[in-house]
């Protein structure tokens, strides 16, 4: 294969797939083809890692009993996050929809081996936090490829992350990172939800450089 | 602005990109037009961020000086890296070349503020690690924005972060995640470079997967 020249109209596209690609919280309940979900985790598995290591795992949950029992973890760490609230803002954060798990078809958890044989150590030793930063990118490539083709992605963080370890079996090695909703969005949106319902918004970018 | 579809040529460019992106270390020494850096950061911010906080810190270094401190730095954290190896292997890695901050016309470090104010806490109760995750989901975007515009980017992992914080004279609030060597590629690759030089190689994407 010879080195890819990227069109303008690539770059274009690229840059409304950034700008379009959105946290889903309102999904369809109709799953996605076999195919398309291991072609989406076929090219997830291109992002970068830290000395090759590779170390993203991913848990496509099926059973009905276990994602139960991530939904009350769920509405568990939500209620205790509410209660840290006062005032207009409980109220304003008492009415956001913050997971879209009971209507998303699919369930990903995302976790990385910390510590993997694989890539020997390397870039590693003064910096151990990116084997899980390695991970962090997949779930972003995953993210991307999905929106592309018209997949939603919602990244659920309001969790318990030892008790998802323990509903869903998971070896003491590997750290949970993400629980993912994966499926059809209702309705694709070019603005964060929460900007649209008036939580926080984007700020410039030129504000997040400086020079030394 | 319409909900965009993306076309199947634009989602086989795009694991094309997926599939080119390189960590690269070796540069050549021309600049980029201040119009590209610009571009390329502010594609960047586009990234997702837990509550819409936006906490990445982009710091591009000019000071001759401050890039000299950088490289010692380095110097001394691969030497302790290598320390820690021994026979055939300790061999090996001392053949890499993990750095390409000696050729590369631009120097960027990337920060997090650990505990912005922006994003009001949404979504990091439980999980406050979510902030350092969604600067470097920026630091992917930046990447994959890169690498279609044909610049290269190395993300040196081999430095003390406390040392690299107090040589470019960083808040204590932003924690240091990566140092960005930037510019274009002295030569294009499909394959890794730890790969070509038989240190590590990919591994099937079907491995990554468990069902739950």
């Amino acid at each position: 294969m010879t080195t890819p020249v990227f069109t303008p109209s690539f770059l274009q596209d690229l840059e409304h797939l950034f700008v379009w690609r959105r946290d889903v919280r309102h999904f369809c309940s109709s799953p996605l083809p076999d195919a398309l979900l291991n072609t989406l985790l076929g090219e997830t598995c291109l992002a970068p890692s830290v000395g090759l290591s590779e170390p993203w795992r991913f848990v496509l949950i099926q059973s009905p009993d276990r994602k139960e029992a991530i939904r009350q973890n769920f509405i568990a760490s939500n209620a205790r996050a509410l209660e840290g609230r006062r005032g207009e803002e409980a109220k304003h954060y008492a009415t956001l929809k913050l997971s879209g798990m009971d209507e998303a078809p699919h369930h990903i958890a995302v976790f990385c081996d910390t510590n993997p044989t694989q890539g020997r150590g390397l870039g590693r030793a003064s910096m151990p936090e990116t084997t899980v930063w390695s991970a962090v990118m997949a779930i972003h490539t995953f993210w991307l490829a999905a929106t592309a083709r018209g997949v939603g992605v919602g990244w659920v963080s309001i969790l318990d992350p030892e008790s998802a370890c323990r509903t869903l079996s998971i070896t003491p090695n590997w750290q949970f990172l993400a629980y993912l909703c994966v499926g059809y969005p209702k309705e694709p949106a070019r603005t964060p939800e929460l900007e649209r319902l008036g939580w926080e918004r984007r700020n410039p970018a030129r504000r997040r450089w400086i020079y030394r």
